[in-house]
């Protein structure tokens, strides 16, 4: 079958990969261009809405196993065309979400989850952070990533040009305890790489770094995605 | 070589892995009896103070790669006792963290991660909590599982009888924006199931139900650990 092999072509196709019938139910509803829909009778015949696929083939379950990226893959795989975003309006929230060389997937796709929590719609990466549409990125983000604009881009020159302050988690930081509630103006939250932090070229446009104060001082950090989350929340509150 | 037997004997041995340098240099300074090393020549002869281990094996990479759990084995892995901790001087700390039915092993690692961050000493999960000594949780919490009293107990009895203000996140519960900081008494901070949230049984010994206020209001739920580290925060500052 084609889509076997397309799965291998995803990059040079545009496309991504979606698993299971939660995230295939939230592409269904993300107004996303679906390419191929292959999944179980039972799944087909519980969704018409599905025949928006450009093809659809109905698979055995021992197919499904072959294609599926999961231990236990589930009723459904789909493949849907990557957002041209440069047609996309930007979103504006109070609050942007700025990623330096974020390489876990299961990170990325939690602190996408979380922005959506938080009312974020824009997230900017470094080129080399990993891909919004990695399939694991896909499941943990619980389909956050079909409702944020995530975009990837010279990450130091896009703070230097923002016009915003940018917050950034740094251990020479103030900490948050000391510091008064930040005002509901536009704004940036700056995370970097898991073990590297902030690199120095984008921590030159950091205005406000801020501290998560550590008690006790046994431990060495915070998982990026926590941190992240503990910040997203102290900056919407 | 006995060792490869002895990792699919964890629980009747009651002991528990340790793989890579970073983890195994945590439980060399823990004071957890090692009972297995298992590693390289040259992680031996940079870690003299391995001796301390009841039996010491050299092995190849390919014989480390028979043995570990994760993809890429890396230079030592490591058979610890699990600690009695009915001999062990239970640790007070203002806050004590208690999870109901936490199923994700990386969930749990960060929690516990996130919690020594805090200065959290003690943890409190259910029975029906995955093992803190998974190989998992261990290398997500980052050595933490390590400096952390993790006890497994019938939750509802224990929020019955720790006579100690239980906060639980709950969709029915006070906005935090709307509260003021909780008082630096000693309190417990409950989390729920990844999907199923806390359990009525544990929810009945909720004194302070709160909510992570959502912003937007289209994303269903926060990660777990997410919601941990935000309310940890919370009740820490």
């Amino acid at each position: 079958m084609a889509a076997y092999r397309l799965q291998k072509r995803c990059d040079e196709e545009a496309v991504f990969v979606v698993e299971g019938p939660k995230m295939a139910a939230e592409a269904l509803a993300s107004g996303f261009d679906i390419r191929v829909v292959c999944a179980t009778t039972e799944w087909l015949s519980a969704h018409p809405d599905s025949t928006v696929a450009t093809e659809t083939y109905e698979v055995s379950p021992a197919e499904l196993e072959r294609l599926s990226n999961f231990k236990t893959p589930n009723q459904v795989w789909m493949l849907l065309s990557r957002p041209d975003h440069s047609s996309l309006i930007t979103h504006h929230s109070s609050l942007t979400l700025a990623l330096d060389r974020i390489q876990d997937p299961g990170n990325l796709g939690t602190m996408l989850r979380t922005a959506d929590w938080f009312g974020i719609r824009h997230v900017v990466c470094s080129r080399d952070t990993v891909d919004c549409y990695n399939p694991k990125v896909v499941q943990s983000s619980m389909g956050a990533v079909f409702r944020t604009q995530v975009d990837y881009v010279d990450l130091p020159q896009w703070l230097a040009d923002c016009g915003m302050p940018v917050y950034g988690a740094s251990l020479q930081g103030e900490p948050l305890s000391t510091l008064h509630s930040p005002l509901s103006t536009p704004k940036v939250l700056l995370i970097g790489n898991e073990s590297r932090g902030i690199s120095a070229e984008a921590m030159a446009h950091v205005t406000d770094p801020v501290l998560i104060p550590n008690i006790g001082g046994t431990a060495e950090s915070l998982n990026a995605s926590v941190a992240a989350g503990i910040l997203m929340h102290w900056l919407s509150s």
